[in-house]
């Protein structure tokens, strides 16, 4: 087998020298290089952004949608979404893996697993599209895919439906960084608190800060409070508007007696929030930015502007043990585990 | 003296209950609240964007200038140029306390300082322009400003010339951070490393991480290899773009013997430098990003992509004490400060 670079810049075809998610196009030879392991796919999971547009362009009609995608593959050699840049991710069978990892890799031939990068840099051929479950985004194909040494991927367990398992493997990164900041005693507060990640997040926290602690859900409107506070994801319910800034330092204020929150997650899919995270933290606290709608620049000056001396933390979506961690979520809590059934699997 | 938000939300006045710096109006009344510091103003240095964009509308000409600036203040109580939306630092002399502050400053009336908080946020009163410095954008003028309590300043010392002193502080926050981070022993890239905000770090990691520590300078060509070399403020001055991403990670590599940097810190002023900052990183080191051209989701997507649990921090303008650390370095670096007053005063 051909040695390969740990990031897969070995299949670069265009621009020459770059990594495969900038890339224009990437070879989907598949025959394996040393470090790649082969997958048999099953289901791509196409990012929302992506699959909205394809089926606009499309119309809303099935042989089109099949068109469109098969095009994106057949010109770049991956699923990257030529209007929005992004991908989604897959669920299929390990069918081969590279003479460089074997004893590296805790994989064997015939797992089932989901990777956890994104489909802007998989290698990928669909031989054909069996069908496309058009309101969930998936679609199941006959095809094959590689992942690189450097890949991310999550073995898909017995114990979980594969829907459920894909759902909350999508925002892993926000409770196992959770786990890892969330200290004995902390006051945290969870800004979109009620969303995928959000509740993923106050769970953790609840979890981490124990007895002494104090979690808060931050939602704009009381419609999740029923749902939060019966499954005991959180001591307070705050309904404030989190691109109010002074509203929010106001009821964080009043909340935790003027002591404001040692960490403050942003989990909200809406711009404009900066400020109020950063002003309902401590001096010395840190600021969670999980949220992909955050402006770096509305945080670096935000925080200098009133002069708050916080740590603010970019979202990586990646931290080791992300997708064991969130599994885990789904199995100890039955109570959070129907909620996710229900909304989002 | 009537009692006010830490945060000048007080003096807005529209639209009503947000903060002063997103606010259209706010009151530049000079009579002060229990909670404010008065000054007497000398020096405007206005924002670089701002001035060139206003040195422009006014086709060079002066009296436009003066013009264009004294309409910005009457309209908006502010110095917030409409176009750019930034606004810069001053200089003065503190004229008056409020009372609920005597005691808990260290400021005493006839100091003279740097407000350290943008002038898109402070009110000010301008009752003549004296001179305008054209080429360094700077203004002198008569007037009045209101520093509020949650306010950043700097005492402007003796020993120190004031235009060094303004230059050095408006990146105090970069070498600030740095002191703060690096342990010995470590290994640090500077990517940007000779530019004004690269120095200063460069200086104090060589300072923390000692002699067991390793500190490299990346530029994208040698012009300022003796510059930084001679100055004994890296151990290794790596020629390489920082927007390639993949040359980046190479050459690391090759000067870390493939252990790669424990903490990264980003000081260019370019865009698509966040892979290279992330490849350059150890897995469980961190990434400093002081650039404002720094994409979040660039970021947060490209450690994701190649699977790296690496901490990215988002370069708050303000740290406890950065200006005395910043200027400490002036006082304690002969050869540095010299650089600087050639380059920057
Ligand atoms: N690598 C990464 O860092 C990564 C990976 C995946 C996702 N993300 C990002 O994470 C964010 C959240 O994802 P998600 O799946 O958890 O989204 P979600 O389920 O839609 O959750 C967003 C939550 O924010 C609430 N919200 C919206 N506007 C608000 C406001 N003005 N004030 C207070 N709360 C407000 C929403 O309430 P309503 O539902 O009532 O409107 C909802 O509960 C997104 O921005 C996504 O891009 C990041
Ligand atoms: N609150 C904050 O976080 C804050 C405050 C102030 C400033 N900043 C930001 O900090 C950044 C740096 O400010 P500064 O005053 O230090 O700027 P600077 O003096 O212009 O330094 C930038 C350095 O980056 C180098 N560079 C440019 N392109 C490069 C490339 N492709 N590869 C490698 N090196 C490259 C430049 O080299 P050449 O000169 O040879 O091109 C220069 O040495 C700016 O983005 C600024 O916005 C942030």
């Amino acid at each position: 087998m051909k040695k390969g670079c740990k990031f897969g810049t070995h299949r670069v075809i265009e621009p020459k020298g770059i990594l495969p998610q900038p890339a224009q196009k990437i070879s989907n030879d598949m025959e394996i290089f040393d470090n790649e392991i082969l997958i048999d796919v099953q289901t791509l999971n196409i990012d929302s952004a992506s699959f909205t547009q394809i089926k606009e362009q499309a119309g809303g009609d099935e042989a089109k949608i099949k068109e469109i995608m098969l095009d994106i593959v057949a010109k770049q050699g991956k699923h990257k979404n030529p209007v929005t840049g992004s991908g989604g991710m897959l669920i299929g069978t390990v069918a081969q893996i590279g003479d460089a990892l074997v004893g590296k890799t805790d994989l064997k031939v015939g797992d089932k697993i989901a990777t956890l990068v994104s489909l802007s840099l998989t290698p990928l051929v669909i031989e054909e599209i069996l069908e496309i479950r058009i309101n969930i985004d998936q679609v199941d194909i006959k095809g094959k895919a590689i992942l690189f040494e450097s890949g991310l991927y999550a073995k898909i367990p017995s114990d979980i439906p594969e829907n459920l398992a894909l759902s909350v493997l999508d925002v892993a990164g926000a409770p196992a960084q959770t786990a890892k900041l969330v200290k004995p005693g902390d006051k945290v507060l969870v800004i979109g608190g009620a969303g995928k990640s959000g509740m993923l997040c106050l769970y953790e926290a609840k979890k981490r800060a124990g007895v002494t602690g104090q979690v808060i859900c931050l939602q704009h409107n009381d419609s999740a409070k029923d749902r939060v506070m019966n499954a005991g994801l959180a001591d307070n319910f705050l309904v404030a508007d989190a691109t109010d800034a002074v509203e929010v330092l106001r009821k964080v204020e009043e909340l935790t007696n003027g002591e404001m929150c040692d960490l403050v997650i942003n989990c909200v899919n809406v711009p404009n929030t900066e400020m109020a995270s950063i002003l309902a933290t401590k001096d010395d606290g840190m600021v969670y930015f999980f949220s992909m709608a955050t402006s770096f620049t509305k945080a670096a000056l935000g925080a200098e502007g009133v002069g708050k001396d916080v740590t603010m933390i970019v979202g990586n979506g990646y931290t080791k043990g992300h997708a064991e961690i969130t599994l885990q979520i789904m199995r100890e809590s039955a109570v959070l585990r129907k909620i996710y059934e229900e909304l989002y699997a």
